[in-house]
């Protein structure tokens, strides 16, 4: 019997609520020095294009007229025109047809999961990964293993395998070329798919990029359509969060049977905001995504150099060359969700690591974001957050 | 094996394509005069309304940046509280934490299919129901019987009874209260919730506004979270389709579960759109819905006067209080499907009826949206449409 009293499906009797919803509600607290929210600084969306873009829409009846019609399920087509000619740029040629917004990236990975997954299926994930993912497969009735590691079972057969090739949530962490064409090697092995999240590929600010798996796949199997591997993209961390945009790119095929389960899931994508975000990423995508890249090197750099200040021994972390997260590993035997409330109870707020793993694992380790902070505020939090660390790693020699 | 090669879910094999797509698509043809499109009129939508929200939240950086930032998956507090006020007008007392932000009510009936239904499940469908009701549903496994008729299967018990109770798509038809009653009493009967689709019940024209069913379920049984009704509401037909802004409201136990599950699927509408309409609906809700009941009679007065002027013998037709339908039901062996090519060669559009009927039946009916025409073009288009009819009633007297 459920909470509610009615008769439930098995997928809602498995939701659970998320620890990071309850922690994203601390974030408001002017005086909190938050690393927690994995959520881009505002002052660097793209709002004076938004602004323009907006203006551009309400200058004549008919565009705002249309702009606040239904439309397709498939998205706006000079949408798509945009996102495939950047796609394009990055070695995965797509036409109209390869595409399909979509309210967010987050939509894109439920799509998905109700395309492939029937309860009980299997889907190989690294560990850690993003929250979200874990969270909306599993509402989907999925299993979890490791992407790298021997199947634990026989008779196992995976039908996907999700990836965050760049400056991953939440490990910072960016894949070789050589451990890409791995994981499509084993996709190919399993005939399975490929789930590339990117939601922070834009954001590289060091090192030279790296080929999507998308494109090392149409290279090696000839082109998209022949392809497995759906590319999920998002504007949500570099022109707004708010506007709910993102896209699915990948075979024609998969992308037609997606459409049809949009259609049934919310029939589109808000007119409005296509036509708003295909303005602004056409006015001025390259020079909003520069400034925050800039920024967030910066903001990455202090935290980089508080930490290698203050952290104790025993300590380690990850040094991404973009995105928003670095990730901390704290000794064996420190629990870091013990240590939030004692880090909220001082001002500063982080994401405890254990909620990133599907098997239960990984309670040592922590997720910092920089995104929110400046300089000194970095300074400040990463030295509260070290003092505590080292509290708890030495607690027996401070008692008596 | 799937068209795509791939080892997709049950439900993704499921998903067919709807020949309302198809049709739609037809609506962008200048000399179409189309009854096909269930799309309100986009001369009659909040335009100015949503132009002056923009400027307003776009007058401030900090209101423009919250615009475009993440916010919480249940939505905007002062959009869900004009929504409950305006629930409380209806009969329907509730607070914050019995509505929650969806992304259209489309999205609405995805998330109570995805709460409640598991594969083989039986849902309770009025004949004929909206297409959309029954691509979402049956994506989520459903079954389909008839709401007002006895269980054809032993054994069979509905989770869900899902009704358009105001002049329902496709029918125009309005539920009387004792029909309401009636549905709930079975409704309690079985356990099962209902959901109650009210996309048109602000658009009535002509007569008294009868209660919700939400309404009359909380008067029976005491309060909201005691109920069993879920209520799905939409600004769609009134300020905006494109922006993609609809509600649940019912027991607060349901909608903390359906919004778990919206936070897998989207993490949450946009915020954007969610201030715009809220600024939108305090300005000018009242005043844009009335211009739109005014226009939308006299269209339908002038349909239904047509089809008084020009339907052949046989031909019988709803008379709706509201909304944006009048459904034709043609003699029996009349199929519309077959008429449906011969009135696009004549620049005439409709929607068969059997589309929207789950067990293959209504093949002599069809859909009449008035929403889009003005009357000379209503007129010539009935004028044809009956016409063709007319040939088709008696074809064998005309040859030879």
């Amino acid at each position: 019997m459920s909470s509610s009293g009615f008769r439930l499906s098995a997928r809602a009797k498995a939701a659970k609520a998320s620890e990071i919803r309850e922690l994203l509600k601390l974030v408001g607290k002017p005086s909190m020095i938050s690393f927690a929210g994995g959520i881009p600084d505002p002052s660097l969306l793209g709002v004076d294009l938004v602004d323009a873009a907006v203006r551009e829409i309400f200058s004549g009846p008919a565009s705002a007229r249309e702009a606040l019609q239904y439309s397709t399920t498939e998205g706006f087509a000079p949408l798509r025109q945009w996102i495939a000619e950047s796609m394009a740029r990055k070695g995965i040629p797509a036409g109209l047809d390869n595409i399909l917004i979509t309210s967010g990236s987050q939509q894109g990975l439920d799509l998905i999961g109700r395309l492939m997954l029937d309860p009980g299926d299997t889907v190989l994930v690294s560990r850690p990964t993003y929250l979200g993912a874990l969270q909306c497969l599993t509402a989907h009735g999925a299993r979890f293993a490791q992407q790298d590691a021997p199947l634990a079972m026989d008779g196992v057969t995976p039908k996907l395998i999700y990836l965050i090739p760049d400056f991953a949530n939440p490990s910072g962490d960016t894949m070789s070329e050589r451990e890409r064409l791995a994981a499509l090697d084993r996709a190919e092995a399993l005939d399975a798919l490929v789930i590339e999240d990117a939601a922070y590929t834009d954001l590289r600010y060091e090192g030279e990029n790296i080929a999507p798996i998308a494109a090392l796949d149409i290279a090696r199997c000839g082109g998209i359509d022949a392809s497995r591997t759906l590319y999920c993209g998002t504007f949500s961390k570099t022109l707004s969060p708010g506007m709910r945009i993102g896209w699915i790119c990948g075979p024609a095929a998969l992308i037609h049977k997606l459409a049809l389960l949009k259609q049934g899931a919310d029939l589109h994508t808000a007119t409005f905001n296509q036509r708003v975000i295909h303005h602004a990423a056409v006015a001025g995508f390259d020079t909003t995504v520069a400034r925050a890249r800039q920024t967030y090197r910066t903001r990455r750099d202090a935290m980089l150099s508080a930490l290698e200040r203050h952290a104790p021994p025993g300590v380690s972390w990850t040094r991404p060359d973009g995105g928003l997260f670095i990730w901390v590993t704290l000794p064996e035997g420190i629990d870091a969700a013990a240590l939030l409330p004692l880090a909220i109870a001082q001002d500063v707020a982080f994401v405890p690591g254990g909620a990133f793993h599907a098997d239960g694992t990984g309670r040592n380790t922590m997720r910092l974001s920089f995104s929110l902070c400046d300089a000194a505020q970095i300074e400040i939090g990463i030295y509260k957050l070290c003092t505590l660390i080292a509290k708890a790693t030495q607690p027996r020699m401070q008692v008596g």
